[in-house]
């Protein structure tokens, strides 16, 4: 079996690594935080930032092959080690495409792909540039959205106008707004070989006190040609970016991959594709114990050059993520009232485990802070109906909270 | 979470220690062989004798919680461990019960559940004691069974007569033969707060090359009122014991485990209890992909002290462990043909992994021996025909041999 290194110590990476033992491979990681979720069950650790460049270099030595679990890797360093005839996969073509999210769009535009129209703002986002940007989209208001690094709510700003105070002061582009009836998701996985699997489509909640994705449940309450249509979008995504990817140089070797492509159901019926992501995804946990494959699974299959599995949908299925409480006893004297970190208090495990149908999982964060994602937890059910009803059930049980 | 300890290194505590980071849960084992499949992924690794009474009573010391998941364990530490206050589970007077497999025949008898007629062979069975006891069944052919140690198809034989050469000379007893028409299983879990989980009656299928299981099916081709009924004996076979346990002075706080309960289907119909298993068992790997919470997280489960999970079957699946090559480059020269461990080599994983619905578990031994259980694969299927197919056509794909 082939080593695998993986970039970036999160949860991702973690779930991974579970998944990874019964093929009996070997993963090491770089991340810079240790203890961190990765970590703690990697065969070896190496500790440093993913973006330097002659970490990632070093870091890659020994394995077979590189892969990331997060977006901030520095793209230079994934090119060398192809240049050097390394596996990186997916390609460091596939990041880079995705990684500067107005590029994405791009490459999502030219290859024909509804999205939202968007144009890039000039230097770190000054009003006269907010201003030109804008008014080539017909005028505010319009998301801003950061070219890279954004990541669950961060890193966007809807903005009233060009003056408008939340606007962020770095590389950025204005998007128009999506009125959409749901979010969706498909995730799919390549291998280099070209095959490819898609999971159902799942449909992303949003809690809008965080905005960030609360809960996905499969399969998503649409038509089944809106489902159809959403593994098509999926799939010409991701060979878009692949056809990039080769364009900037990257071997067809590295075209491969377990991807997050988001979407927008519009009130028109119409899907538009949102983002994508080129690592396995949020919206793809409950397929841990909901298809017969998880998207763990097929991402290892696609590292260690083994066929994808099937991802048949078992049962209905809903996942809730599991973030630390905001405030709480976490808001601790003399910090004005702010929240900081803590170690985590999990409370009502016992009550949501009791719940038929519920499987828990948690990160194994060291320190817990308002709405740091710390787990999550999947409930099947006979209908969908039922599988909310579970998950509902469970979330309300469950705190975790800072010591 | 409770620090868990398991006394023992093979693949049950591997596959317990790959389901358990969900919970982040402490493990570690006590093992004689290192490295070995639980001893690689435990988060630490006591070296020594599971049969060890201060070894046992050491690698207790710090632990919440101790278990098993082999026989061979110092049942005079468990019960030392329980005066002292510890938690062992399954409690040390079931091991007891269990180990001594004319005493589990004996508590099981008295409880009323069918089964075999058996009876006592004194000493170490010479041909006297097998003619006296061999008298008592109404004569032979009779099938002599080790009353401790036995193990896939190892302690047992069938003998024509007192004089039979393949006469074990160790404790022992005879017992009638059952002319069975199917070996079925059922896998159970109990907590000590007395709830119960049972998963479906599976088929156990065997290789008559080694005598050893070879492949199970779920659900198992019966009958609903023998499937019923199969449940029901597994229950009141596992309380049996547990009322010996309380009755020979272990605690009732270590009334839970994972029991696997091994079955006939007579030609007549009837079921009858054959033997039973106090850890998760060969014949609920199949749960890992089939059902909402696998026996691997039952145990954990009860282990930790969380309520039962669903033990519902997702869909038909049928599992066959993959044993090592009889022979084949492992009879190595100069030892006569006589086959000898090795390195060991897997062929045809990735044809096995390209039929939709099969999952493979390497166990990661690190030696190769004829007919050496080095893993399993499980097929999903629609139908039970369906998974038997895939599952016999991936069986066909993967050779395991000796470097």
């Amino acid at each position: 079996m082939r080593s695998i290194g993986i970039i970036g110590g999160g949860q991702l990476g973690r779930m991974t690594i579970e998944e990874s033992r019964k093929y009996l491979a070997h993963i090491e990681v770089l991340t810079p935080d240790y203890p961190s979720p990765a970590s703690e069950l990697a065969d070896a650790v190496h500790i440093g930032p993913l973006d330097d460049y002659e970490g990632v270099l070093e870091f890659a030595e020994e394995l077979d092959v590189i892969s990331y679990e997060i977006e901030g890797v520095s793209v230079e360093a994934l090119r060398e080690l192809e240049r050097r005839g390394a596996l990186v996969m997916p390609a460091a073509g596939i990041l880079a495409a995705i990684r500067d999210k107005s590029l994405q769009k791009e490459v999502l535009r030219k290859a024909g792909l509804p999205g939202a129209r968007f144009a890039l703002v000039e230097g770190d986002a000054a009003p006269e540039a907010l201003a030109a940007a804008g008014a080539a989209l017909g005028g505010f208001p319009l998301m801003q959205k950061a070219r890279t690094g954004g990541y669950d709510g961060r890193g966007v700003a809807l903005l009233s106008g060009p003056h408008d105070e939340r606007a962020l002061r770095c590389p950025s582009y204005l998007e128009e707004r999506v009125d959409f009836e749901k979010e969706l998701a498909v995730v799919v996985a390549r291998s280099p070989d070209g095959s490819f699997a898609a999971y159902p489509c799942v449909e992303m909640l949003f809690d809008p006190r965080a905005n960030l994705c609360d809960s996905v449940l499969a399969p998503a309450r649409i038509t089944a040609v809106q489902r159809a249509r959403a593994a098509e979008l999926a799939r010409a995504c991701v060979e878009a970016l692949c056809e990039e990817s080769l364009r900037s140089g990257s071997p067809a070797s590295g075209l491969g991959g377990v991807f997050g492509v988001e979407l927008f159901l519009d009130r028109s019926g119409e899907i538009l594709v949102n983002e994508i992501a080129p690592r396995p995804h949020n919206s793809g946990h409950l397929s841990i114990e909901a298809c017969e494959s998880s998207q763990f699974d097929q991402y290892l299959r696609v590292l260690l050059g083994l066929p994808l599995g099937s991802t048949e949908l078992l049962r209905p299925a809903m996942m809730v993520n599991l973030f630390a409480e905001p405030g709480g006893a976490g808001a601790k004297a003399g910090t004005g009232g702010q929240a900081l970190g803590g170690e985590p208090v999990y409370l009502g495990l016992e009550e949501a485990l009791a719940i038929p149908g519920v499987a828990l999982h948690l990160y194994g964060k060291r320190e817990a802070r308002p709405f740091r994602k710390m787990g999550h937890l999947t409930a099947l059910g006979s209908t969908v109906e039922e599988a909310i009803e579970r998950a509902e059930a469970a979330r309300n049980c469950i705190r975790i909270g800072l010591r």
